[in-house]
């Protein structure tokens, strides 16, 4: 991160992450609340979601304000985090209730802001969220409707690149605690694919994965019969990685 | 492609492209002159090599500008264009060649531009090139000296973009002639991964490629024994490609 940051904003550039959490059952997004009320009444105008997202500072790098943004709402320092496209759409902020939300906030609706997308990756339960007195909170991906802005489109992207990535590099750790079960890691990748696995030959890729570590240590205090506890080590995995005569084209 | 487009240029955001071209030898890349001459004297104050960029217009969405860019330069539309990411180092412009540059071009150096990343690939062969007067041409990457701005990061950001992307995807071809032989296949991967990479083992991999078609023709006009002419079939590529079942993690 940059050391010192002078906190003027820049006008035309934001950025916007896509978190995606894990709860053992789902894969989840955070979202905040955008609700615009009369002022006088504080009737509501209108109720919906944004990603979280927020302008970058003049003197500060993409990933240093993405990194910002995060740690703000999250407390945490060392999230996964990786930039994946941009959005520049000149209509992407024209939606009516995007128009009356820029016009409430003091900015001109015709105003052209570019926003460059990120993807995170959270354990769910790690998790104490604050974000500067607004409602934030944990969606399942397949329960979000109509969102704010072209926030629909940021996520459908985002959503490819993770599948892309997961099936390229072993990522899905990053959703899960330190040490999970390969019913865990198997729901993982059955959220973010959208799909079931067999579980007989998951567990054969998964034998293979010598970067899968099983540890001498069960679940505890769960109902079912407790199952065996594995951790990813990074190392093992940058050790053993195909290299590049391995194509496989 | 957008239908109308208002040109006026938005000062913010530009988009860099990186055009890769393959000569049967070579892994080249198209660069622009940027020579500032004294005006009274046509003294020589510096000559150094951009890449091909521009602004974006205002009405104008991102790729439409990266396509735009392209076709003023070759003449081509349906070039191989693909964006890997963006470019906003505040300190990206302040090389002092780049802020003579940009006071020569009646643009204030202190203000912020950033960049969005696209490369391109062609077949080299196929294009005449002219752009808006300026000198271009191809240059062998591994030739590429200092280039102006910070236009070496984003060279080498764009190598490891289409690296990743060829290990993943059968992208080569767009950089051969429709009518190919194996050989230039492997010179192809050879000089995009920056390796040398045995014969028989590539033949091999080659032979389970069931998009790659034999075709009954040679090549013709060659000093040596003519070699097997083939064609890439993208219809057969999408139909027989990895489902996401098929997970290799």
């Amino acid at each position: 991160m940059a050391n010192i940051v002078t906190n003027i904003i820049n006008p035309h550039i934001s950025v916007d992450c896509v978190i995606f959490g894990f709860d053992d059952d789902n894969l989840n997004i955070l979202l905040v609340d955008r609700t615009l009320k009369e002022k006088k009444t504080d009737h509501i105008i209108f109720n919906d979601f944004t990603l979280t997202g927020n302008h970058i500072y003049e003197k500060e790098d993409l990933n240093d304000a993405a990194h910002r943004i995060l740690y703000d709402l999250t407390g945490l320092k060392n999230i996964y985090l990786e930039q994946f496209s941009v959005f520049a759409h000149p209509e992407r902020l024209s939606k009516p209730n995007d128009k009356l939300w820029l016009i409430n906030q003091g900015k001109d609706p015709e105003s052209r802001i570019i926003s460059v997308g990120y993807f995170a990756l959270i354990a769910t339960n790690n998790v104490t969220l604050e974000w500067k007195g607004r409602n934030v909170d944990w969606f399942p991906i397949n329960k979000i409707k109509e969102l704010a802005f072209d926030h629909n489109q940021i996520l459908n992207s985002a959503l490819k690149a993770l599948q892309t990535k997961l099936l390229n590099e072993p990522i899905g750790f990053e959703l899960l605690p330190e040490k999970f079960t390969l019913s865990q890691l198997q729901k993982v990748y059955e959220v973010i694919l959208g799909t079931s696995l067999d579980k007989r030959n998951f567990r054969k890729k998964v034998s293979r994965m010598k970067y899968l570590i099983p540890l001498n240590e069960k679940q505890k205090g769960v109902a079912h019969k407790p199952a065996q506890l594995f951790v990813f080590s990074r190392e093992i995995y940058e050790k053993t990685k195909r290299n590049v005569f391995d194509f496989s084209i």
